[in-house]
């Protein structure tokens, strides 16, 4: 049997977010595995309510877990570390990243009560670490976070890059730029790069993307300008931006108050591993209380308009004995994710309640992407100059327009979305399976199968509310007493302006009467008979198809 | 007591959609009123989950419903009109509307059994209705649907415009076009004009809005432009856009087929109304099945990704005998409305994987606002030359960016969110009372109150799950058998990896045996007690606090 190269997205892949590649070689079926990232995606009230985050499903991979040699994390972003301490206990295998990366991947493990003896910090190419067939080095990119690394993976049938996030910065002020020099000698080495498997995300922005140093003249500006507190959120991770606002708001006079855990975690980490010198100090919030208002600057977690987070927090009054006022103002330094929306413009709306000003990118002056866009992927393609090209880290149309793009310019694609295995092996990609996978779910503390039904059975109680039916049946198989229905979610009166309850006990009660002993001691029919009463009767009272759960008890002779 | 002019909106204020504005005149809490649309907001998962529609809470009108003196509809838009049906029946007074926005309305009445005979099809100025103290025209405006009006409310305390809806487009394609010097008339006749109440949509986009005109050469050379089927899709109540795109389908030797009802049934009502003439002759769905693909245009419903409509249907699949195909393109001649992104990306992506390509509104080119931008509010500011500027039609944040370019100019002016009464009557806007309002759902088919608890309870089973109990206490006071519990959108198996159910059971059968008789006889501490042992053992186990439900079930002597 000959050897082949494998890929396999089981995140990442038909999706931005819950990143988890593998790559696999050796002869079909016995290939030994390398994972890449090990991400989460956020749940939203529409199809994931209560869910507190969304993992790939490792089902092949646990089944497969013998073969695999080690995982590698790209870079400390949520969608591509964080799930890494919810699902390693099901993997246990080495696990490598960069300082800072790895050093949030610790706190994770060690919060969630896991050795983190297995986690390796690695340097930089040319430093490899050997992983079975694969020889991995991790190659600094720019991206919106300090670290972010491709991988140059090389196999016995030829090398892998893997980008990771990427953008093409010379100057991303935290972090090393993009260097086209070291990339023209990845491509050049050897036989060249076989396969670049390439970040998505901005294939639809058709400009060149901009440099995180654009940034610090319009902001410097911006809050030199104002006259009350100023108060600025962009995402925690993006360490750069920190100590760009965190600049401005200093050189505008201001002390500067970091909010929020997960920013003032963020920086330390990045200190820690000195990813991040020469940043501003900073004042804590008890210390900020006391300065005037004009010279006071925040920054604060919560761009997506999270709840909890500080942003919100401030919207909704006092926070840490802070409160925004008339004439402050408040920046998003962001972009706002597709999906949140309504999150962050009831911030806004409260902000504006308050008489505060709010300033978001729309002018673009405020914000730049950590994404390459068409053009920066097209120069990307030239650079590395592979024989195929595998979009990844975009939803579909995303990867189909990336995948047009090299057909267009020559290099063979393949659009492959979770589950989509893709032999690597010849000239062109050739799909050759498909996994069964889905999505598991960190539900509270317990990690759930998203085809388990239970987030099925949430949503239909939130759009149809629910009836609960209760019946005692005697020893002989005789009703005691009248059912008892209790609705939760649903209307209490009906459109007869009687109450649905009492409509549908009186319905119960007539069927109750009539019901022959078969059915009575029967426990599924009565239950089906049960149920598509309270369903009727609500349909016909509310006009909605409710769950409906039915307890039978029967006494036992004693 | 001397007389003053009231200004009260119910809804529209402080949000984008539901539209319900009062205005009354006469001696205070006596004064006469008239009511200006009432319009529908629409439910999402995140806050009102299973709801069908939001409208404002009518019972501050309710209680004065014997000092209304009519409803005006200035349009035909749902978030102006698609509430009447719902509510006319707690108000019973005559409404007025133009006859394309009656033709509508009329349908929504005649669809709720309600008879239309109060229904009253006006013409525009001069004709004027007379509503006790208030002289009432209609004007003409430029919008995104035909028959938009403005309303000049004259009073004994002076004139009031009410803007509705508008747009500065000299050429709306259907419909009149806003005209300067009419308005420049009603500014000038006897005293000018007291108060503006105005749009407020717009006012964060900085550039002068477009006309409906300028699409016809870009959709015209898109749709000339490709080979396979073409489906575009824009809003129903469109009519303009409708025609544009159909033309331009015809001029590229396309069939157009309309799909999807709110749009058949919008171009007939423009049709019967005479609003719409000269449209292109359009083909059934039956017939578009005979027609090959490259001389085939579908115009469908579904720009904001609803489940239901035209659009989501063939991102899924065959719809009315129609497919996409690899090749076709489909075109959104629509802006998403926030908070529909989700909707909007899943059709998209749907349509990738079926290798369509999806053509959006990114470049602007092929869709335009139906409101008026800053710089066109500017100008109406300038030529209605108002004392007083009132905001309506906006989030707070747009009505009080719009407040502020009045004030900027000398014009006073105040933001009231809904149930904020103004008096009008003086120099400037008071604020002279809060009515306590909210929002009114339709549930299913019954209207229910926001505050009601019944989503508020849809939510929390959403996010945490629902956990019955019952349990049987026979004569004496002694549970007969064990608590019997049941879970609802709850993981089956905790982190101890045993069924929660059984450890719920468990700990309520311990709890059971060692109660004292006053608490197994008294209903409220045993729904408490056995509430709080199942929170618990949830929340150690699932790490989720659930809605719990007891049912207590005692049997009497016989």
């Amino acid at each position: 049997m000959t050897d082949r190269l494998i890929y396999l997205p089981l995140g990442g892949a038909g999706e931005i977010g819950m990143n988890a590649y593998v790559y696999g070689y050796g002869p079909e079926g016995k290939e030994r595995l390398i994972v890449v990232d090990l991400g989460v995606t956020f749940p939203d009230m529409d199809s994931t309510p209560g869910v507190d985050l969304i993992m790939a499903d490792t089902a092949w991979l646990e089944e497969n877990a013998a073969r695999i040699e080690a995982i590698f994390i790209t870079h400390a972003h949520e969608d591509h570390i964080g799930a890494l301490a919810h699902l390693w206990p099901r993997l246990k295998k080495p696990i490598y990243a960069r300082p800072f990366t790895a050093r949030i991947g610790q706190m994770k493990l060690e919060e969630a009560g896991i050795a983190s003896d297995q986690l390796h910090v690695v340097t930089p190419r040319p430093f490899t670490v050997e992983a079975g067939p694969f020889k991995v080095q991790f190659v600094p990119v720019s991206h919106s976070i300090p670290e972010s690394s491709a991988l140059v993976i090389d196999t016995p049938a030829g090398r892998i890059v893997h980008t990771g996030d990427f953008k093409l910065d010379g100057n991303p002020i935290v972090g090393e730029p993009f260097d086209p020099l070291l990339w023209h000698e990845i491509a050049k080495e050897g036989a060249g790069v076989k396969v670049l498997v390439c970040d998505s995300t901005n294939v639809f922005s058709p400009q060149p993307g901009r440099s995180e140093a654009t940034l610090a003249e319009p902001l410097a500006e911006l809050i030199a300008a104002q006259t009350g507190m100023v108060v600025a959120t962009t995402f925690a991770s993006n360490v750069a931006r920190l100590k760009t606002l965190a600049e401005a708001g200093r050189a505008a006079g201001r002390s500067v108050c970091l909010l929020g855990r997960a920013m003032k975690k963020m920086v330390s980490a990045a200190e820690e591993t000195n990813v991040l010198t020469g940043m501003p100090g900073t004042i804590s919030a008890e210390e900020a209380v006391e300065v005037s208002r004009g010279n006071l600057m925040l920054i604060v977690t919560g761009s997506q308009g999270e709840r909890r987070a500080a942003s919100a927090q401030l919207s909704r009054g006092k926070y840490l004995g802070l409160e925004m006022n008339e004439g402050d103002t408040f920046l998003f330094s962001s972009k706002t994710i597709p999906g949140n929306e309504r999150g962050v413009i009831r911030i806004m709306n409260a902000f504006s309640e308050m008489g505060v000003d709010v300033i978001d990118d729309r002018g673009g002056l405020y914000h730049v992407s950590g994404h390459a866009n068409r053009p920066d992927l097209e120069a990307v393609h030239d650079l590395i100059a592979p024989k195929i090209l595998i979009p990844m880290h975009g939803e579909h149309r995303h990867m189909r327009e990336h995948a047009k793009i090299a057909i267009s310019k020559g290099i063979a694609a393949e659009v492959a979305t979770n589950g989509t295995m893709i032999d690597l092996t010849g000239e062109a990609p050739k799909i050759v399976e498909y996994i069964e996978t889905g999505r598991t779910y960190l539900d509270g503390n317990v990690l759930i199968g998203a085809m388990d039904g239970v987030v099925r059975d949430r949503i239909r109680m939130a759009l149809n509310g629910h009836v609960l039916i209760t019946v005692i049946i005697d020893e002989d198989d005789t009703p005691l007493g009248d059912a008892w229905v209790e609705l939760m979610g649903l209307p209490e009166v009906g459109k007869r302006g009687q109450p649905v309850a009492d409509q549908i006990e009186d319905e119960l009660a007539e069927f109750l009467e009539r019901a022959p002993d078969k059915v009575i001691s029967n426990d599924a029919k009565m239950d089906e008979a049960l149920r598509r009463i309270a369903r009727q009767v609500t349909m016909e009272e509310v006009g909605k198809k409710p769950e409906v759960t039915v307890v039978v008890s029967r006494l036992m002779a004693e």
